[in-house]
C-alpha cells in the first residue's frame, strides 16, 4: 500500500465487465451455444484479435469503425504495426482465413467462431465498443445447398430456446423474393427500393412512401404493391401464396418464393412464432443475395437484431481466385447478455462454481481434509478446502456468501464419520467422500 | 469472385492461428485447464481486452509494449480513445477489477483468467504479440495464508500431466530466502545480489562471479557463498538443511526456509522431479516478497518459462488504499502450445468435432435422415447430416476427409434398418438411433 496519487479503477464506457455470479451465467451461455454449434458438426476457428489493415478495408466498408494500433513508444510515421486493427466482425478474418488455408480445409467447410469484436462507436443500449459475437458460417466452392439455409436458424432456434431468452423470433425473408417482386412491377433499380424498404421500421409507411416516390420515382400503384409486400407476415409456406395472390410475377419471383418456401418447410416441425417469415426485412447490405435472417426480441422491438446473416454470393472474393458462396448467421452474444441483465431477466446464483466447501477443523486434521478434498475431486465436484483452521462459524459463513451448496466436515477426531452439510436444507449427514452423491 | 486485385491473405508475424484440427486440440486444453481451475473452486473472471492508459502504466513499467488504441478516422490530436491500450498481462487488469468491485467480492478471492494479451514486441520463438495467458491468484484483505502457496503448483502440476505436456518441472524458491541469506552475510544490497544471481541461466557462474564483484562489490567469500546457494536443488524440505549447512543466519532466512519448507511438505505426495526447489531462481521482478514459481521445459531448458508467478505484497496498491497482498501463478498456454506443435509432439485426429456423419441416400429420405440425427443428439453426439443425396462413395469420403468416426445409413427403404459403419474398423451393422451407444 502505498501513499502515491491512486489512480481511479474506473469503468471505461463501452467495455463491458461482469461480476464473478454474472460471468457464471455467461460462461453457461457459452457453453451452451458452442455445444448446439459442435452437435451439428461445426468445427472452432480462432483467428487473431489483429488484422493487416489492408485486409480489413478490403471491401472498403465501416473503414470509420475500426481501431488501429500503435505502439505506445513507436516514432510517429515510423511504426510497421500501425498497418494493423482490431477485427470489426468475424466475417472479414474468417474469409481471410479460408483464403489463406483454402488447401488444408475440406468443403463444405462449416465454422463456428465465437471471439470478441472491438468498432470504436459512441457506445448506447445494446451497442458496444467490445463484444462477443458467436457466428457460425458454410461455405463450398461454387455451390452450397439450401439445406443449410433451413439448418443455421434450426441450431439458433436450439440455442435461443436452451438459454431461456425471454420471447423472441427469427424473422426470414429471401432477397430474390424482394428483388424479384419488384422487378416484376417493373422498377427499374430494385435494389434501391430493398434499401429503402429496410427503413419500415425506422422512419415507417408513410415515410417509406415518400421515399419511394420522391428518391425512386415510383408510381402509387408500385409503391402500395411494394408497402402490401412488406407487410406479409407468416410462419409456414402460406406466405408464398399470400404473396403470389397479389399478382406480381418474375422468375426471380419464383425462385425466391421455392427457396422460402423449402427453408419454412424445414422448420415446420419448431414451435409457432420462433420462425417467421416477414418480407419487410431486407438487410440493407447488398451482401446478401437469398435468405436473410434476423432476430428480435418481441417485448423489445425496437431493441437492436439478437442474430443476423443471411445467404452471400461470395465470401473471399477479395482474398482468392475461387467462389465461395455461403451462408452465415452470427448470434449478438452481448447485446443478448446484457439487455437480459439490465431488464433483471438473468438468474444469478453462487459466485463460485465450488460444489462443496471442505472445512478445516484444524490444523491437525490438514491431511484428512486433504484427502477428503481429492476424493470428491477425483468423482467430479468442484470443491475448495478452506485455508486455515478458523472458526466454524467464519468458514461455513464463507460457504454461505459465495453460494457454494454444501459444506463437508472432515472427522474431528480419529474414528468419527465425516459429516456433510446441505446449505439449502440445512440438513447434515454422515457421509463418505469415496461413495457421497450430490443429492 | 471479382476481377479486382486481389489482397495477400497473408498471417500476420507474432500473430498465431491454427487450422481446424489444431484449434480442437487447443480446445480441449483450454477445457482441461479451465476444469482444472474450477475444480479448486476457482471463478472465472474476464476483464476488457482494453484499460485506460494511465490504468495500464499506473505501475510504470513494461511500457514500452503496450498497443494503444487509435479511430482509423479520428483527427490527430482529438481523440479520447488514443487513452485506451490493450492489456499486457492479466494481473494489472485484475488488479483494477478488484479495486473498482471491492465491495462485491468475496475474500479471499480466487479468481482465474484465461486471455489473450498483447504485447508490442519483436516476434521470436516463444514470444507472440498476441497468446493466451491462464492466470489463478489469491488475494486477500492483510494476509493470504501459505496454504495456498502449495495449492496453485498443485492444481498446475495436475493440468500439465492431464494435458501429457513432455518434461517439465516446476521450480520453486522463496525471496525470503535470498534476501535473509544475503543479508546474513553482511552484503548491504541484497536486491541486488538478487537480480544479479537472476542471471545465472543466462551469463553462467563467471559472469554472476564478475558483476557481483565488480558493480556490488562483494568479497570473494561472498560470492563463493552467493554461488553455493544458487546451486542448490531438492525436491523435499531436505534442501533447507543444505541451505542451512552453508552456515549463513538471519531471521529472515529461518522465516524463508519455513516457509519454502512448508510448501515442498505440502507438495511431498507429487511425482519426483516435478516440482524442485532451486535456490538460482529470483524472478527478477522485485514484485515479489515470499515463494516464486519458474517452470520449465525439461527438453528444452533454453526456452523460456512455461509458467511462472509468485507471492506479492500488494495487488491493487495503485487503485485502493486496502493492503491486498496475494499468491498467483500464470500457464504460458500459447507459449506451451506453439513449442509441441513446432516440435511435432502434438496429435491431431480429426477436424471436426462430428462423432456421426448421417448420410441422406435419397432426398425422399430427408425426414428419416433428420431424425435419425435428431435422437442421435439428443443423446449427446455431435452428428452432420450429409447436405445432399450425392453418391454415397463421396459421402463416405467426406467423412474420412475430416475424421469423423462413425457413418449412419438411415433405411434407404421403409421397413428396412438403419446402419452404421465404423471407419477405423471398416465393421458395419444394424443399429437404432435411440439406443446406440458408441462402442
Amino acid at each position: 500500500m502505498s501513499n502515491e496519487q491512486l489512480v481511479r479503477p474506473a469503468p471505461v464506457s463501452g467495455f463491458p465487465e461482469w461480476l464473478p455470479e454474472v460471468r457464471l451465467v455467461e460462461l453457461r451461455w457459452l457453453d451452451e451455444i458452442r455445444r448446439a454449434f459442435e452437435r451439428y458438426g461445426f468445427c472452432s476457428v480462432e483467428t487473431p484479435s489483429v488484422e493487416a489493415l489492408d485486409v480489413l478495408l478490403a471491401k472498403g466498408e465501416t473503414s470509420q469503425e475500426v481501431y488501429t494500433l500503435r505502439r505506445l513508444q513507436a516514432d510517429d510515421g515510423d511504426d510497421g504495426d500501425a498497418r494493423l486493427g482490431l477485427h470489426f466482425d468475424l466475417t472479414v478474418p474468417f474469409a481471410r482465413y479460408v483464403a489463406q488455408h483454402f488447401n488444408d480445409l475440406v468443403f463444405p467447410f462449416k465454422r463456428y467462431q465465437v471471439q470478441r469484436v472491438w468498432r470504436g462507436e459512441r457506445p448506447q443500449e445494446g451497442r458496444y465498443r467490445e463484444f462477443t459475437q458467436c457466428d457460425i458460417d458454410v461455405i463450398n466452392v461454387d455451390r452450397v445447398p439450401l439445406y443449410f439455409d433451413a439448418e443455421l436458424p434450426r441450431i439458433v432456434h436450439e440455442i435461443l430456446t436452451g438459454l431461456g431468452v425471454p420471447a423472441w423470433s427469427i424473422n426470414i425473408n429471401n432477397r430474390k423474393v424482394l428483388q424479384g417482386f419488384y422487378a416484376g412491377l417493373g422498377i427499374d433499380d430494385p435494389l434501391g427500393v430493398t434499401r429503402v424498404a429496410d427503413k419500415l421500421d425506422k422512419i415507417g409507411t408513410a415515410g417509406v412512401e415518400k421515399l419511394l416516390a420522391s428518391t425512386l420515382g415510383l408510381t402509387p400503384e408500385q409503391i402500395t404493391a411494394c408497402l402490401d409486400l412488406a407487410h406479409i407476415r407468416g410462419g409456414d409456406a402460406g406466405v408464398a401464396d399470400d404473396i403470389r395472390r397479389l399478382g406480381v410475377t418474375s422468375d426471380l419471383l419464383d425462385e425466391g418464393l421455392d427457396e422460402l418456401s423449402f427453408v419454412l418447410d424445414e422448420l415446420s416441425d419448431l414451435p409457432a412464432g420462433s420462425i417467421v417469415a416477414d418480407l419487410s426485412i431486407a438487410r440493407g447490405l447488398d451482401y446478401y443475395t437469398g435468405t436473410v435472417y434476423e432476430g428480435k426480441f418481441v417485448d423489445w422491438p425496437d431493441y437492436g437484431s439478437i442474430c443476423s446473416g443471411g445467404r452471400y454470393a461470395d465470401l473471399a472474393g477479395s482474398f482468392i481466385r475461387r467462389h465461395l458462396p455461403g451462408v452465415g448467421i452470427s448470434i449478438g452474444l452481448t447485446r443478448i447478455f446484457a439487455k437480459l441483465l439490465a431488464e433483471g431477466r438473468l438468474e444469478t446464483a453462487a459466485s463460485c462454481p465450488s460444489d462443496i466447501l471442505v472445512v478445516l477443523p484444524s490444523d491437525a486434521r490438514r491431511a484428512e481434509a486433504r484427502a477428503a478434498a481429492a476424493h470428491l475431486r477425483a468423482r467430479g465436484y468442484n470443491v475448495e478446502t478452506y485455508h486455515e483452521a478458523d472458526k466454524l462459524g467464519k468458514q461455513i459463513r464463507y460457504a454461505s456468501r459465495k453460494g457454494i451448496p454444501f459444506v463437508w466436515f472432515p472427522p474431528f477426531e480419529d474414528g468419527k464419520p465425516h459429516e456433510v452439510k446441505n446449505m439449502a436444507s440445512g440438513e447434515q449427514l454422515t457421509a463418505d467422500p469415496q461413495t457421497w452423491h450430490r443429492p
